[in-house]
């Protein structure tokens, strides 16, 4: 199966900016667009959806806590159903743009402190899959945490994940800031080909630790993900559909 | 064709209760379900939606100005484009909700502010044609208003309200307040008759106007909403489907 | 010391209404305000410390997590420094209303969860003293808790609170629930009785814990709280300034 | 009198950032404040208080209408005594910050759509004057409004504000814009010293109407807003007091 390059996209909010998307869809195969409850609004909303098929490029949800100030990286404490109904509403809404673009929802990837409490909490994974059985799209998740557990004992595809532009400590687990820093683009694409063709992950101490990688994550409010996402494009182009 | 009742439901917020949404149930033909822009959150739009399914009422959006602290009960200046996304959002996310119970949108009825700014402001009945079109649903819509040109010049057909709970002006105007007063049921119900048999409101100073009721709304925070309703469903039985 | 009745008001929001303020005032010393980030906005907040004033009650801050529709009451992880900048926001804007009717700010009171997180997160608790040395006034709080450390050391009087409507476990711990039930007056004005008296709270399997009561709490949302803060008026008349 | 320079500042929010203020701060002499209604957040508000206070330039509170999304730039439909309200909530809560530096409030200087109302609507104008009660410092305020007519009724200083990088239409109203464009700053700047020294401010179409100046504006957020206040400082030195 091809190896894809992903990106969360659609972050702007009002008059704010947040990530050069526009650079960037030429480089990735599927958006990762935020639903207004992390980042983005309606109208950053619409325009994502409209961008990404200019560029051919697969639309997913990126459905958050409700914390628009926090960026969605402050955790929240939720409940299964409560947090059931707070994906459904936002995968909803950015379903209304596709169906204005006549486009169709591709995947789920929930965004920030809740792709970590999916991980990590049965019940925020559980309420995942609640939100998934009503849009039935595969769940972007990472190897080594409750999303690759949870997720398919309820019958949901899980598109592994590896980060291009985050670190990860020894044990497998991945360092997430609120604020995202520059990033060597060769090394990356270098540890992106190591993860996809030895199914192995780099930590920051140099060692190495069991993954596995269907799908590139590059944020595109890393301050050089244009260079990274070029480097790894290049990198993965036996492995990938997309020629650029 | 059959005469409906319609209400405003599901604007509870959090802790917060508005109307009383199971006690209406009963009496309506279609619900009009806050979208979260002026009331409800998406737990209240999932508890709604479920009750609306449990008493075979249909579903149709309520989406609003973004105003939860002035219920979309105050004007906002915005232009076509981003008034059309903001609806798009909103009855995408409560499509959300009927997916994941098996419904189909019934309608589009515009909430507030935003209600009579469509019927006055070319650019704001365009936009509510604008997201019209991705849903392709019935509005609820006003006689004598830019709903009545509008919408059916662009394709969609409106469905002609008569308020069964609110005062008009001579001119045939509504009188729209921020919080609404008990009515007496048997005087609603009267005007209510009137105006689908003799095409007849009636406003403040008993004079009457020219008018077409196709569905009657009845607000669930009105006071006695429920006697209204009760005594508005007796008194349209010869035109309704419905049997209570 | 004059024991005080304190009751949290101010919790309406929009055209939304909570509790019974304007019923509690004759009953009480001191009210703890919102301040528009659990419950409340600019308009309630104002139109509330007028009735306190023209009731001749004291006005402390009730200030929250940013969390308005889960009332506060969703746990969220925030640091020292940021907690201290959002409480500091919240009196601040509080105060204004005081300056508005020339009133003096009389105490602080964390709200919800937030008020549980100061009692067992230190850095939430210090955040706290960080907004307190700003007011310079007492913060009430609960014995058993890192308030009762961490307030004093910071060189701030913490006033103990009793909670005349909520349940303890054995332990002395508080069970806090989304949403207040009734609760038998007599009782609760018993309990507080104890607690003033032989310094000892009531547990729900009627075992007492070591307690400490300087000034008892209760909801205006309780769905009977008129009644049960009659009946603790009434019960702490010897150890009470107010007369009723 | 000495003319100032002054900006608006503080208008980032969560991790979006909006302005040059750490570049600006040396150029300016009062800067106004954003209250986390248009802009900023109480981390943000906290921050610059903090950075002004460091470079010696007086604070002055920017309370807009309540729309984070369209940054205070759509109008709203309120009334006197709610918009009175809604600018003492976020000039109390600025001063919070303001107490917790030891500074003091120096300015009031409403925001964007609020900003036009005020000069525009009678009672918005009554509005600000009444925040302005409550707080007792000077408004910033454009001639030929109500403002320079309003304001001083009330007993309130008006200190009149040129525009350094706006346009002005040639009956001598501002061109308001969501976004700011670049302006050329030598050409800024000799419109600023004709509005000081000969009170003519400059259209469009090159043609002068009568204007006064007290305090120049310039936007953080306008692109080349470093190299217009370079200008402009310079321009004005003879009639200034801060030296760079």
């Amino acid at each position: 199966m091809a190896i894809t390059i992903n990106c969360d996209m659609g972050e702007s909010f009002g008059l704010y900016r947040m990530g050069d998307d526009a650079g960037m869809m030429p480089f990735i195969d599927i958006a990762n667009v935020a639903c207004g409850f992390h980042a983005s609004d309606f109208n950053h909303m619409r325009a994502t959806v409209q961008l990404a098929k200019k560029h051919g490029v697969k639309v997913g949800a990126h459905p958050s806590l409700p914390d628009l100030q926090g960026f969605g990286r402050r955790e929240m404490k939720m409940g299964r159903e409560e947090m059931a109904n707070c994906l459904i509403y936002q995968i909803g809404a950015l379903s209304g743009f596709l169906k204005a673009e006549g486009m169709e929802l591709n995947h789920i990837k929930p965004h920030g402190s809740l792709f970590g409490m999916a991980g990590r909490l049965e019940e925020i994974a559980q309420a995942v899959c609640d939100a998934a059985d009503v849009y039935t799209v595969p769940l972007l998740g990472m190897t080594g945490t409750l999303h690759e557990t949870v997720y398919p004992a309820r019958g949901h595809r899980m598109i592994a994940e590896y980060y291009g532009d985050l670190d990860y400590r020894p044990d497998g687990t991945l360092i997430v800031t609120r604020e995202h820093d520059a990033k060597d683009p060769d090394e990356m694409a270098a540890r992106v080909l190591r993860a996809i063709e030895q199914g192995e992950g780099t930590a920051t101490d140099g060692s190495h630790f069991p993954t596995r990688c269907e799908s590139i994550c590059i944020h595109s409010d890393t301050p050089n993900a244009l260079d990274i996402a070029r480097a790894v494009r290049t990198a993965i182009a036996p492995y990938s559909e997309k020629r650029t």
